[in-house]
């Protein structure tokens, strides 16, 4: 049992609550696990595989999982009219969306201990009288508890009644599936604990509810979004993904492994221990690089990707070793390449550094650098500069 | 229009919005006005008829009357289960209820321009998808303005959140009915202004608001209700009605004939002139109750009341100008019967008054009191105390 609640609990934030699903663990069934997902053209970086990874633990120890499409609230939009990037999707969009999904999460998710969902198959049938009676499941007040609304409200700004409803109907999901654990983002564990009260209520076995942290992004400070530039697409070409899990932080590496690697506990500790007694920690992060590549394009993909990434270096003579060089900028918009090469030694000047950019001399991870003003942002990870074919240097950018 | 507009406002609290009325009025079209009423089992009192008596007005006017029975909610009950008092009602019941309401609303409005309709018609076929559209067009903030849910929210009191949605519906029944006006009590003018806002967002018209004034019971002090016991029921034995009405205040004798009454505005004048002239308000009262007996029971019935009546005061040889004689209480509850027996001069000492009771020598109103302690409520209402065949006391009772 403690090892199964280990493996459960691995790189989680909190397991709600925890003597429940030890019971509910010893009845020896399959337990209903549920994660839901929007309804949306699903387009995943590795943030989001972080939950499938965590429902695939459940069915490596037997569980069954029930992959939840919100097609219901999808089907509706955004009804305040407020939201206009958020307009009804048409039944035949969502099956296109569901069909989608199942291409990309059944590289994570065994499909044999799969079932995807679609809601509206009960809320169809609740009519506007069940919502009503829904709707009477909790008070005004409670929900203005939840983060957001809470300062939403606390700041004036209009909170649209219907928003009440969607974490009723979130819960009620949970009803209709008698789930006995959700899984969720830990910004979700307001409306995770809805589905236990509304189980509770229709004398159900209260779901248990586990949160899973937001992955942090290749720069090794926000966390994974497309919008930040951050991301590994899972749709990324293998040279593409591989390389950008080469320019992450020694430190971020062990955090990914733990959120995104399958292989065991002890494998990684055995891993740490290794880098501890003098390893390379490039070969470990080669060695997530491959995984992951592996997972999403096949093992022959990832170890091309593999071979490409090395003979760019060699190409470039660029020395394996190169050490980092960590450059101090003033503000959030990070240094210009010109700063950075005159700092970090490669050039006498900035103007000579911007010569040399304008003549198409200087490269940044291998590419052309073509605008003069261009600039290395802040974070964890670090790029290589490189002049010619002998001059180089590996920067890290970080504010003062 | 001005005499128009002031048969709609007679006896009013709040006209909204009347330049937009008297747009309307000008399209020369038979407007389209709702009630809303319960769909549990009518049993009126004249309190509940000022709205329709409002109603009959329109009426009289040309314009068009829906009836509307929220059988939809009716059908729901209390689904916090909060309110045991209010357990769903069946459809069969329901459409009971309707068909009793038709015997009781017809004696006051016109059936031929009445279209009684129950919103089931709309809500059984929203969903709950329409549900969450209609429960978009509100805000949470703006819900909490509402009187009641402000003060509930301020003490900590629970709301459920299909309170919220309750106004909502009773709106979106006036986007279904495209009513252009709905009428309710003052404090239904909330919910009804909500209506307004889901028509404009629908394109429609908005409608206007008339709200109506609570009527104020027997007792003068208290609104009129079942609990209270200061009513008259619409189904109650002419003769009891009779007697009831003939007991209010020479002052809300004329409150009742502005809300109550058929009779024009000229002649409410006429009568108030009659009475500043000298004229006995007994006749004016009379005059009152003859015209609302026989609008529940006919002329015939209405005649014989007055006659029992009569009779009654005769037999008992109560002078027909008795003064009245106001008598202070110290508290709320009023006066015992005894000791208003002494200070209106019947009875020489409480204690003789309390042997007198004993003996079934006293009466009031003609009813013989049992109960030595019993008590005069105060309030308007004056009551004719009695001992034995000779001695008459007509007695009203206030707190100092």
């Amino acid at each position: 049992m403690d090892s199964v609640l280990r493996h459960i609990r691995r790189g989680s934030e909190e397991l709600l609550i925890e003597a429940e699903l030890v019971e509910k663990l010893k009845e020896n069934r399959p337990l209903r696990v549920k994660a839901g997902f929007d309804p949306t053209a699903p387009d995943l970086h590795l943030g989001h595989t972080v939950l499938l990874n965590k429902l695939r633990h459940f069915q490596e120890l037997g569980h069954e999982v029930f992959f939840l499409i919100g097609d219901f609230t999808g089907m509706i939009g955004d009804p305040s009219g407020k939201n206009a990037t958020r307009p009804p999707l048409s039944r035949e969009q969502i099956q296109e969306n569901a069909r989608t999904y199942q291409e990309q999460v059944f590289k994570i998710l065994d499909a044999e201990k799969t079932r995807v969902v679609l809601n509206s198959a009960w809320f169809d049938t609740l009519g506007a009288a069940g919502m009503i009676r829904l709707a009477a499941r909790h008070t005004v007040a409670r929900m203005l508890e939840r983060d957001d609304f809470a300062k939403r409200y606390g700041k004036g700004q209009p909170i649209a009644i219907h928003e009440f409803l969607y974490p009723l109907c979130q819960g009620y999901d949970s009803v209709a599936l008698k789930a006995d654990v959700e899984l969720g983002g830990t910004d979700q564990k307001f409306n995770l604990l809805v589905g236990r009260e509304l189980q509770k209520h229709e004398g159900l076995s209260p779901q248990c509810v586990l949160t899973m942290p937001l992955l942090v992004g290749l720069d090794g400070v926000n966390k994974m979004s497309k919008s930040l530039g951050n991301y590994v697409g899972i749709d990324e070409p293998p040279e593409e993904m591989f390389g950008k899990l080469m320019s992450i932080s020694d430190t971020l590496m062990w955090r990914y492994y733990e959120l995104l690697s399958f292989r065991s506990e002890a494998e990684l500790a055995a891993l740490r221990r290794s880098v501890e007694e003098g390893a390379n920690p490039r070969g470990v992060k080669a060695a997530l690089a491959r995984e992951l590549v592996a997972r999403f394009h096949g093992q022959t993909a990832s170890a091309r990707a593999e071979e490409t990434f090395a003979a760019r270096f060699r190409e470039g003579q660029i020395p394996d070793d190169l050490p980092e060089i960590a450059l101090a900028a003033e503000g959030a918009d990070g240094l210009s390449v010109a700063q950075a090469l005159k700092q970090a030694g490669l050039v006498p000047s900035t103007s000579e550094a911007i010569r040399l950019i304008r003549q198409g001399g200087v490269k940044a991870d291998g590419e052309k650098i073509t605008e003069p003003q261009g600039r290395l942002p802040v974070g964890e990870k670090s790029v290589i500069l490189q002049i010619g074919k002998r001059r180089f240097a590996r920067i890290r950018v970080f504010v003062r």
